[in-house]
């Protein structure tokens, strides 16, 4: 098998108004979504809220994306679950369904030592009948150190892949130098799109990335224009990107930032999981306005109709602006001051 | 209603060979702590690794807890599940088993702001049929701050406790002064027994202590002592629960010190749903032994075959003699050094 | 020689308004605080902002103290110097003075193993002609372990104490457990007043604490309940202890909060040596109206003008609606949008 | 004048037997280093030890370097002291000695909030006769915000550059995008040389990297290849000094791996400021093999007598195995158990 490359869009999950999954719009989504060139899909992601679906639900957002996409791209599987023995009874399901990979997150809620996180990896290693990408992601998760992936990666052919969201270069840079040497055949994805263009530039294989939900075109152009040394241009587009991310991440409790702004791109993301305080329904209507004027400087949906402000040469985005106007307008009101 | 007061037992889960709940052994251990003196059960607490288990598995678990204990002591059950729809169905399911309350651990994996820790538990609390303890515990999950445990229990009436594991004091003593004037039904449970004693002191209401699962006995005294005043005798007993404490806590990933020291305490825990590494299961048969040797002191264990080392006078301890020993050896033959 | 006991002043240094020391006001301040009670004097810690002095100054404020105090009460002078050597010359000079000891924070800026930091204060425990108390204040500076203390209360009997202002109780527990049985004469001082009292309780031999530099009835009473055995009555005081000491602590940066509260007490504290920004002023002056009121409630100084608010039974105290506004406007302004 | 660019060598400071500085080392060191090629010189940063040095001290080490350099290459110098006006008066001094720029770092001990950190550097900036670098280096001083740079460089011409030792790729671009736009002669230095090719690829000036003070060949071939645009090989360099950088970071405490490092190059360090415990003059004796290996790779040493290990294409480094083995070792014997 060839190693894992490319752009892979962690997915949102597209909801009802009872918050139940929306089938339809999830099909609509997925066929975008390969329309405008991602390399794979990867439900079940952090982006995806796995943690806040059920079992079964996890289960049926990788049937319907499998289903729907009919191998036309590769799609990695998110399959985490309780303990070893569901999470290997997941791998085989999502392996019955003909996906290409799985990955699975680092456990989480305990902090645990690198001993029990390569005990947990080993088990699922030798277990699973689908290939693994383990899944680095140190502010959420247990992390996963490099003599760790190293040692899986020696041990465990089964496991073919890292996802790191760790965002730290020379941390990747380790990780490379320890593996590649002993499984060229190893892939290295980042999960910090911040950071994408240079990832790619020392060594990474590509990248499984929110903001390719968003602005797909523009991940994949990065891409493209680094595959063809195309450092100038491709630099231009990082500092978009970081933009767009940067509003996305910080402005609201991830993901709903995200979430946004796939719903401008077209698409009934529904009502989220998890609740929201008052406030926060006002601040992500600002958001939704700042993300609007910098997806509409790209051409990637209309002014809002207020108009936006004039590109801001100084050092405070309108994304930070708004998110400082309502976070102190909210503060004021919730104490009951304003 | 009065308020939930005592030490509750946050129980580790019983275990057969095959790594499924083993339900007489887990009816014994049950019957065992009531016996001792406990004041109330917790089961789906960190301890009882409710993440570990499938939702299904965690029904069960109370419902065993709560049929063996017949109401002779109240249940606190845990109820955090997948999303607040699905809590709320576990609240109704906890309900009709006539156990006390239930517990909701903060959100975890992603970091919540304080809006949506407060937006979630509100949620919960405007739907929840059964009284609801709030429970927060920052170093695994999103924190919940003052502000936001006061205004809930402000706007919630089912909302009638918090267990706080932080074991900051000035931080409950912050709840506490903020809380009390407007609820003097809620209740302030310490989830950190290392600072049991001045927990008390400064105005707790009890704790819910994984140690009371291993030593319900010293526990328990020391509760009373505090409550008639003796203040000295409770001291030393702090002192003691501390060294065992922190030898189950920091000698192994939590909380299978905890699970290894209910073994000595005469039941079969089984093997644990975290796989270990080879070193780890030396690591852990040499803590075993130090926590023998901690037991015998106080007469809750024989002294091990092999004897216990004179009572260290110097600050390390057996556990963490034992703890760097093994460490180390396993560290060297892991890197095949040694 | 007995232990050190009781509650030390970690005096701020009154400037003028050139940010000159101010030799008078200083006098003036050390005898008031002798005549409130306080048991000994802490001239150059980290309230007395001992790293914005030069050397000379800091030998001269010391000096000045002493030469003040005549004996009266002990006087733990703050030592740190820029390396081994200095700090040795320093703690010459501060034992020509015929003060009772030094105290001498572990060091700063770089993060220094558990090693380094037991050889730094081995070669000076070696060479110093005073009495020295270790200084551990985790969040400015090198952690200092418990093992540390231990070892270095084993090896250099001039290493007479431990001011520990991590304000982790359990930790307090773990090295009294750790060294008073070899050595009954160390002295345990807790610098965290936020738990004065508990830290009492479980054996600490008192403490040096910036509020006593304001408040020094205060602090002075609450150590004397808890010596006479009177909880309840120490509890309360206690609790309005953490009042004050939270909004001096959190509404400004250390330590302009204790500064401005000083002022109010009667003493020109002067123009600090750390500048600040327009809206810092702003902060400053509702942070001195805040703590008026509060100052007031105990008769410690008269209502403001403008009078005080009926005291809050709600979560938000006085200091942190005033906190929260005046951030919400300055930063309004500086981002240029109010 | 021209925005700062190139490789600046924060350099160690050569000490004799006593303790004091070695002048005579110190010039043949420094002579060494423009010979190498270095762009330019960092004399009181944190490599150089600059908090255990006198005042006086700081201002001789910049003297003796500036008349041994004579112009040749520019000079930034650690201009950081007590408070603002001990730090004018370095300023003016080092004016005095015609260096290029001083290099200030961020209030430090004091965890500062932005807005203090901003007020601090507008005085700074407001008065001193000489340009200014900010230096940025959150993991030991108060962070520097990206709205605070874009502030001060708005507000202060005579601020003209940062160094920025977070490490944080997307933060040095958050960083540019704010500031270039209104400031292009503002100069952006990485501190994290294991991340210079990539910081340079986004739009870094260049860098003050303390391995160029080890192997200056290295990064200024680096930093030439880059800017000709061959990335490959450049990449291929990054790796290698990646090994360097990390063996001499994380094997000791900063900044001993860096002078072992430089006296295998042939210069006398001296004893260091900093004590070490006798486990350390260990580890260090360890760590100078496994570097005088790796500097013999690349021509730069000759191999050890006992020989070098075969290059490990294991996942443990060299320089991991040594620290683990001593540190084992080490800890063993320091609990009388070795």
């Amino acid at each position: 098998m060839p190693r894992l490359t490319g752009i892979f869009t962690p997915n949102i999950v597209t909801l009802d108004d009872a918050g139940d999954i929306n089938e339809a719009e999830l099909r609509r989504y997925t066929e975008w979504l390969i329309g405008k060139g991602v390399h794979g899909l990867y439900p079940n992601g952090s982006t995806g809220e796995f943690t806040r679906f059920t079992p079964e639900e996890r289960r049926r957002i990788v049937a319907i994306m499998a289903d729907q996409t009919r191998g036309r791209v590769p799609i990695l599987a998110g399959a985490a679950e309780a303990n070893v023995k569901e999470t290997i009874a997941a791998c085989e399901y999502y392996h019955s369904l003909g996906v290409r990979a799985v990955a699975i997150v680092s456990p989480y809620y305990y902090k645990l030592s690198p001993a029990s996180v390569y005990a947990y990896f080993h088990e699922i290693g030798r277990n699973t009948p689908i290939d693994v990408t383990l899944y680095n992601i140190p502010m959420f998760a247990s992390p996963i150190d490099v003599p760790t992936v190293r040692r899986l990666a020696e041990e465990c052919p089964k496991i073919v892949a890292i996802k790191d969201s760790s965002g730290d270069l020379p941390h990747m840079m380790r990780m490379i130098a320890a593996v590649r040497p002993i499984r060229p055949d190893f892939s290295f994805l980042t999960g910090w799109e911040a950071a994408l263009l240079p990832m790619l530039l020392i060594g990474c294989d590509g990248g499984t990335n929110a903001t390719s939900g968003v602005v797909p075109e523009v991940t994949r152009k990065l891409y493209d224009l680094v595959m063809a040394g195309k450092i100038d241009e491709a630099r231009e587009l990082q500092y978009k990107l970081l933009t767009l991310f940067d509003a996305m991440l910080y402005s609201a409790d991830f993901p709903e930032g995200f979430r946004a702004a796939v719903g401008l791109r077209g698409f009934r993301t529904g009502v989220g999981r998890q609740p929201l305080a008052p406030q926060q329904h006002e601040q992500l209507a600002a958001l939704r306005n700042t993300l609007q004027c910098i997806l509409s400087e790209s051409g990637f949906a209309d002014e809002p109709l207020g108009g936006c402000p004039p590109q801001s040469s100084a050092g405070t985005t309108p994304a930070e602006v708004g998110k400082i106007v309502e976070g102190v307008i909210a503060e004021l009101k919730r104490r009951g001051i304003a």
